[in-house]
């Protein structure tokens, strides 16, 4: 018996109207969709996919175990989420060993910080895999801003605020250009790294990107504490010249 | 009379089924679609966009004025290049000052090294703009060569091949991830770059990502020569744990 693929889906940072054709073909055919969520909720990513998904279709919940947030420095939790993952691979292996094909849907572009590489990582040589990009959410973000990010030689880096202060500083005075995602509560320790490189008057704060809410200003006038979906974007330094 | 609004579309890598919904609609019901190419030739994005413009729509090229490619180090480039994007942003103008809404491809993601953001910079503020933002050449390249880029707090940089040496082995060398755009003729360069770095091993290279005659080796078995569309992909540090 043929064995089932697996197709992670990138769905965009939250406009339903980001995905790609690709993306709404295979969720449209699709008979089994999986998403990662809380256990009390739909997923972020499952909510976007929404208007494609046809009745019938198959919900597989994978549900993280932690109720209250974690610190991912704790060890117990590298330990944890190790785990689920482990189990959550486990449990579409059996689907897709049955010769049924699994879709995994990831909020924005799987590859960049998604939790599906985990499954991927874990599922990869096993199966066969397809993975349909999708529009990242600093994509989103900055071309809803209107921020234009680099030009000519500018280089980008892209962060994750939970590096601690002294590294971010450092990436954010060097680089041209910048991204600073999951802030979250690291809201203060982002202000103090933008201070530190002389970034601060350049960023922008943008919060639920594309999505019903969304919202932009200045990182200035932010206080201290942010959503979960929320970046920061620092434009690069070689713009209209 | 109002003025039409300037719509900026990224239509992604290369494959016509990687541009979003959105793109599409705003595409379906264009009446002029702009886009740069060669004198010669018609533009790559234009191309991408085919199936989804319909009969009838007034085509804008945007022909860049040099017929062999010229250093962009040469101070004649960046005068003429100045020169001929002020140029096309008056011809846009034209339309929109006419109210005639006009649309603008643009090659993978807009605001990333896209030429359209030349444009934007000189139209916004004066026209109503709206940004639709693409899938990335590096997002097309490594969801096809299924390379997961970062993991955790990895950090990815964007490096144009066009850096100085020294300074891409520089940012290679610190970054977890980097994807190394704009190769070209600058192979040789980032060969050395890699191997300073130390992580020639870990590179992959990907020629014309979701475009016919895609291909993607590890960078140690390439050559000294690479076309225009083609990028090299280091994941990051913190893959599978
Ligand atoms: C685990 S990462 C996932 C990133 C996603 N795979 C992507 O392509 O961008 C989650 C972080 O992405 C950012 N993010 C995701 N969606 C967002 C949105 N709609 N607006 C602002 N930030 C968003 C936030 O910084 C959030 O902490
Ligand atoms: C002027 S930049 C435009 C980038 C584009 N706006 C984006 O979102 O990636 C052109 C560079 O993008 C990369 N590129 C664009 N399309 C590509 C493709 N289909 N495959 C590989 N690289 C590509 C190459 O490195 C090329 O030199």
């Amino acid at each position: 018996m043929a064995q089932g693929t697996l197709h992670i889906v990138g769905v965009g940072p939250g406009d339903p109207e980001l995905l790609t054709v690709r993306a709404v073909k295979i969720l449209q055919a699709a008979k089994v969709v999986a998403h990662f969520c809380r256990h009390d909720k739909k997923g972020h990513a499952r909510t976007i996919a929404d208007p494609y998904i046809t009745p019938g279709t198959q919900d597989v919940r994978l549900a993280y175990p932690f109720t209250i947030e974690v610190s991912v420095e704790d060890p117990a939790y590298q330990r944890d989420i190790q785990g689920f993952y482990d189990a959550c691979a486990e449990q579409l292996a059996e689907s897709l060993a049955q010769g049924q094909d699994v879709v995994l849907l990831c909020e924005g572009e799987p590859f960049l910080y998604g939790s599906a590489m985990y499954l991927f990582d874990r599922l990869k040589g096993r199966f066969d895999t397809d993975v349909v990009p999708g529009i990242a959410a600093m994509n989103g973000c900055w071309s809803q801003a209107q921020v234009p990010m680099t030009h000519g030689d500018d280089v980008l880096c892209v962060l994750p605020a939970t590096l601690p202060e002294a590294e971010l500083a450092h990436w954010l005075g060097q680089t041209d250009a910048a991204v600073v995602m999951k802030i979250g509560r690291n809201m203060p320790k982002v202000r103090r790294a933008l201070e530190q490189s002389g970034r601060l008057p350049d960023a922008h704060y943008v919060e639920r990107g594309t999505q019903a809410g969304s919202f932009t200003q200045p990182f200035e006038k932010c206080g201290d504490t942010a959503p979960y979906f929320s970046l920061v974007l620092v434009p690069g330094r070689k713009g209209v010249r």
